[in-house]
């Protein structure tokens, strides 16, 4: 849609993403060599092969006596094979015999198979008899309560995938092949420039009329929990040649640039104006059908994502969520399959909610137990109220031709 | 149940954690101050109050024209109010005058409210006229396009409790008050202790016989994930003297003491002699009806929570999440609510499970899709291999009473 004067009109959440994702270069990441303690979720640059068999040698789950399975096969309680135990395994140790035939040698859990042993009985399968000998009671199949060798992993074999984010197990998967250091993106950096003659940074006295510096914490957080690194450029009062500088320089070392605030009605447009002169295409959207934050700028200067956000902490946190994690996804690298976003859960909502259609709400709610049950009520304020923020357990999301959500009805909540 | 000996056999799931959360003495963990930064995730260890009121002043949330509301009632497009307009009002400033009946105030978002106005007209809602007058074309209520001061926080009133976690839009609230440090629960330490002749630490080369540690990363991960400060204590052999100077020493310096491996027969009972030996009620149960998981020793010295493990990958992780963490939880002075647990996801079961009344199992399950639907693949194999873990994307409990699961049945997957 576009006004009299041509110019467009506010457009669609979905349309405004696509806008992004079709215009921003994300190219790969750089990478960095990282050791094993500092890689929890980091995202693998390459491919890891494992370089070596895990385990190396055949090694028993159980504990119990190796056999050569052939020699159990037929052995029940009434009836047991007889073997004698011939030597003990000790952990750690390379068994320096081989199994004969007719012999059993005591085993613990994680203990190496000797030479043609293939199979483990539990000691609870098993009892000592006279002479060195003991009864098996129960057949063993061939590699029964073994690990053979390169079972878990095996040698040149893909252990983890490149774009993967390393978890708690695939750490220790890497150290079990004695991986050290493995290769991962750099973090993005999304730098936050925050405008406003009426901005104060903490730490400092405000005067009546000055507010302080909230929307830059909100934002460094969400960016450092999804792996990015926030890069505080500070505050630029309303002038156009100071925030042009800082956008410039922002656009120069870092991957996405956040311009927040510049609320007087000269700003707003100051900051399209500013964004349309550093580079192509620009702005590719200048207002959105979404509630709130309808006076999101998107844009991209040479294929790198820039945002205006709207100065209300609730709009700040809403843009975030609908606009600058998907970008962001994209800028760590990580492959990253659906379920892997949000966390949701589904609960009934405790009163009715409006909603204008032709535009997207999120509703910020908080959850209340009732009668064992969890209920979404909504946390009503202005959205300019951080308030609302801090008594909201999540939010949810009521799609733009929808007209509103009814009491008692089962509703997704995106938890924060 | 106890068996001929009189000894106690492997107790249930809820019976195990039920006798740990009873003996655990989980004090008040001491205090730190800790500046905003650093705050991100912590646990606050008081509440914390307003110390001012937010805004400190009354600001619009439009761009438009400050008035007395009561010179605007009853306009229309038909016949609108008519005001003069006074002034401007800059962002950042006091307005140095009072606005006079009759009159009108520029004004942008986040502006001053000049003494006499108690409202603003949208920039939409008015257009200039002749003789620097403005017709408002509709009326605004007292408050109106206004926060009041105080209106997001009042001087003194509670902004965040004790045992709070603090999320981002908790951060950027206390920044808004003013308040740069808070007061935080030091995180809980959790000693990792490794026993067992065959364990070489990760940088060594292993020789047949050995393996490498991965079990203390795995802990290591999932215990700062949750909050907890890891403290690995290194390998021990299997000697009783040798193991127990260590947990003598990590119940000093540490608030939960983690024991794996000591997979050797000898040894399984050796952690429980130990733990005994050390204080009271010392070991609570020694075998609980878990797949996997079954060897766990759970035991209190003291009122610290000692856990012996049992060596295999995957058995390690579910003794995580069914035993360790509650009671990493209760030592990190969280207030939870139950929805804050881990990410589940519902989906369909890709085959049937069966699995054994009056065990619970947890079997680990990969997410596929198929035809835009996601399904639950269990990963087979055997609990002492880390590929169970690492091509797992989470789990399904059975629980103890239920024979089995069906294929196509819905089911709820703990994601990693």
């Amino acid at each position: 849609m576009r006004d009299m004067l041509g110019r467009e009109s506010a457009v669609s959440v979905p349309e405004a993403r696509e806008r992004m994702t079709r215009h921003v270069i994300a190219g790969e990441p750089p990478s960095v060599l990282t050791t094993l303690d500092k890689a929890y979720q980091r995202i693998l640059s390459e491919d890891v092969f494992s370089p070596e068999d895990l385990p190396g040698f055949s090694r028993s789950t159980v504990d119990g006596f190796a056999v050569t399975s052939s020699d159990t096969f037929g052995a029940t309680e009434g009836l047991p094979a007889y073997l004698n135990v011939s030597h003990e395994i000790l952990m750690g140790e390379e068994p320096s015999f081989r199994l004969l035939k007719g012999t059993a040698s005591k085993i613990a859990t994680g203990g190496m198979l000797p030479q043609g042993a293939d199979a483990v009985v539990m000691l609870e399968h098993a009892q000592y008899a006279d002479g060195g000998l003991i009864e098996v009671l129960k057949p063993v199949a061939p590699r029964e309560n073994v690990i053979s060798a390169g079972e878990d992993m095996k040698k040149g074999e893909v252990l983890l995938r490149k774009g993967h984010q390393l978890r708690s197990q695939d750490i220790a998967a890497l150290a079990g092949v004695g991986i050290e250091e493995v290769k991962v993106y750099e973090k993005p950096k999304v730098s936050i420039i925050l405008t406003g003659d009426e901005i104060v940074p903490l730490g400092r006295a405000v005067r009546p009329g000055q507010v302080r510096d909230m929307n830059s914490f909100t934002l460094a957080g969400l960016i450092r929990k999804n792996g990015g690194i926030p890069v505080k450029k500070g505050i630029c009062k309303d002038v156009y040649e100071e925030i042009r500088n800082v956008v410039r320089e922002s656009l120069d070392d870092s991957d996405m640039v956040l311009i927040t605030g510049g609320s007087s009605v000269g700003t707003k447009d100051m900051t399209a104006e500013i964004i349309e002169g550093l580079g192509s295409p620009g702005v590719l959207f200048h207002g959105v059908t979404l509630k709130p934050g309808k006076p999101t700028i998107g844009a991209v200067v040479d294929g790198t994502p820039v945002f205006g956000l709207p100065g209300h902490p609730a709009a700040v946190a809403v843009c975030f969520e609908v606009f600058i994690l998907p970008v962001l996804r994209m800028l760590t690298g990580r492959e990253e399959k659906e379920y892997q976003g949000q966390k949701r859960i589904r609960v009934r909502l405790a009163r009715n909610i409006s909603s204008s259609v032709g535009r997207e709400e999120h509703v910020r709610i908080a959850l209340e137990e009732r009668d064992n049950e969890l209920w979404a009520v909504p946390v009503l304020g202005k959205s300019g109220l951080i308030r609302t923020l801090v008594k909201a357990d999540g939010t949810i999301v009521i799609p733009a031709p929808v007209r509103g959500l009814e009491e008692g009805e089962m509703v997704d909540v995106v938890l924060f």
